[in-house]
């Protein structure tokens, strides 16, 4: 599987608990999975417990740095503005996206955190990729909720 | 001892520990203490264990809830824009903040988090606190390893 496949894998599976469904995995620049992980923010009761969020702080401890240097994080999702600084402060080298955000996103669009001047370290980014079945998956979350 | 004097008392127990010296508390709307912690992103090899996430995650842990509804963050140091997002998903009512980052802040400076349309809760912000105390803990940090 792919990155982006091991993501979407992650959301579908935060889907069926009732998180918000988006998946993201951390992968060295050979391309192992240091991590993977879905949304857990409902079931930790943590607002800050994004995919990403959880994938780069297990990364990172696997490898006992906080420097994920080479490393790529692949979200089903644009990051909001949280985790797109927590990227750049680990700093990996590539961030890869499904869908974009236009309400919630910090990279391509809100803060835009990586076009900040003061942003030290920035990633190269791909959005869009695989973007329509990350967004379906999300659509399909939200309006079976309504 | 007020909010502001036990966050500058884990600025220092940060700096004795090698951390950068910044220190945060969240407290209830009663006032009483739910979360106290330094920086320690070295200690956890984390680049996300910045002093404000670490006490946002402690609270709501502590409350069995992601919103910190009448809660306040004091800080330090303004918080980044990861802290600073982090703040808003929180829900917390307050940030009250020490010394003004020009390079790495997120609330009066760089991203400006809080004032993104796309922000769904703005907490109020208090800056300035106690200013020269906290600002010359990092200048010291700094300083002292240069």
């Amino acid at each position: 599987m792919t990155p982006i496949e091991i993501a979407l894998e992650e959301a579908r599976a935060a889907a069926l608990r009732g998180e918000v469904p988006v998946g993201a995995v951390l992968t060295a620049p050979d391309g192992t999975v240091l991590a993977r992980a879905g949304n857990e923010v409902e079931a930790r009761r943590d607002a800050a417990a994004h995919a990403e969020m959880l994938v780069l702080r297990d990364a990172a401890a696997r490898l006992g740095s906080p420097r994920l240097v080479g490393c790529t994080l692949t979200v089903t999702l644009e990051p909001c503005p949280m985790c797109a600084q927590a990227a750049s402060f680990f700093r990996v080298a590539r961030v890869v996206f499904g869908a974009y955000d236009p309400k919630g996103g910090g990279v391509d669009h809100g803060a835009r955190i990586f076009a900040a001047p003061s942003c030290h370290h920035v990633p190269e980014v791909v959005g869009g990729v695989r973007e329509a079945e990350c967004a379906a998956l999300l659509k399909d979350f939200f309006s079976a909720r309504r």
